[in-house]
């Protein structure tokens, strides 16, 4: 088979563009390869948490949406995705100038897609882990 | 052991004060007791995803302050809590006029406690269950 | 629609009798209801980890099947379940004379049903929680 | 710091031979380096649920177990560990002649270690996913 990388990237980029929380977050669409996506978004004072750190909820909210595009990446050119479920650990408060979301396929089923994810917090040249993620997408 | 439910009360106010990711939300405490908080926020165009529900990422940061807070409302006059995990399963797309998300302490301990959480979808008078969270919080 | 709950609890028990784990670990079931099934096991030391106590993974399956279960008491006479995932906290070391493993359903879907679960421990006429899960089953 | 690998190996395997389960099981202690251990059990079908594979509850207590010893690893040499949480997709049916389970530390904290584990089915020389594990570790 042969895949269509830029139509790939064209269907998860014209969702992403939908999703009006990724603009109210300052997300972007870092890269999207077969099975891999990347999200980025620079901190921003008004989505943390009471200690100045950035939410679990809105890191939570780029690494899922980098898995669900994962997930479409690898879909059918008419398949919706949605998160059926998902866990999070947090490793180190979400603390730094920016931070990019990586949602990558464990398994891709014809009803069920399990990824994996992560977010990293960077700052300067530094990165850090501050979270991983297990999720159960469904495609429709 | 009396304890002081007025004081738990401003306590949890206080700190929800802090997160300014509740604001930008439009989330408002709704409810405080011993072991138990419930939040609301109304549905925004913003905080959407593709299909023009409520992103799971924001009903998760709203149960996830939820359960939070009823960690802390249990919690010594002087402790601090943190999220260390939770998962979440979505039970129908976050459709409605506001989202009521509800945090009950499942068991405190010193160090950690388990908490689980909902979250509702109100459209008029009709309640519709959109998520369940199982969360586990670090009190220090 | 008339449930014939007698047909669902013989489709149950024929199932449990077939998983031969459940004779392993002394496990028997002890109620079948619409959407919700416990099941009972006996404290056994082959079973244990190293300090005595029950083994985590062993609380699970006997969560697990009553979760199940619990999905297979609702869903089409000719169906199977698979569980896709789950997520257990454990509350308290599992320490008792036996295990009552709890099931229920909190949202049937056609395809995807959500469970949740607990596990307390009995010591006489005490029970303790030792465990409470959330899990996903698909219904083929 | 010099790190005797032969006392961590030392370490994990007396606490492996306390878990009467892993004798249960017929689980043997196949590698443990310093912050990954692996875990490796036959088909026996005395552990099968109603198709005939390996429970869901046994792939978990292996990898659980591997994720355990994996933060006993990198643990100070008078520390104890327990499990407060999982959670566990699977991936495809437990069926092969032998299981393999391996635990890994994701981030390691005095207090809290996160680990990651997965479970592969080994039949002749072929290796099929079953599991992946997402596990928070306390260490006392």
């Amino acid at each position: 088979m042969t895949v269509d990388l830029a139509a790939v990237e064209a269907r998860v980029r014209a969702s992403f563009e939908r999703q009006e929380l990724m603009t109210t977050l300052g997300a972007r669409l870092v890269r999207v390869s077969r099975g891999e996506v990347e999200i980025e978004a620079p901190f921003d004072a008004r989505l943390t948490q009471q200690h100045g750190y950035i939410h679990a909820g809105v890191i939570t909210a780029l690494v899922d949406s980098a898995c669900g595009y994962s997930a479409l990446s690898v879909a059918p050119p008419d398949a919706e995705v949605l998160t059926i479920e998902y866990k999070v650990n947090f490793l180190a408060p979400a603390q730094g100038e920016r931070f990019l979301a990586r949602g990558r396929v464990v398994r891709a089923g014809k009803r069920i897609t399990v990824c994996s994810g992560d977010v990293v917090a960077i700052t300067g040249g530094e990165e850090k882990s501050v979270a991983v993620m297990l999720a159960t997408i469904t495609t429709t």
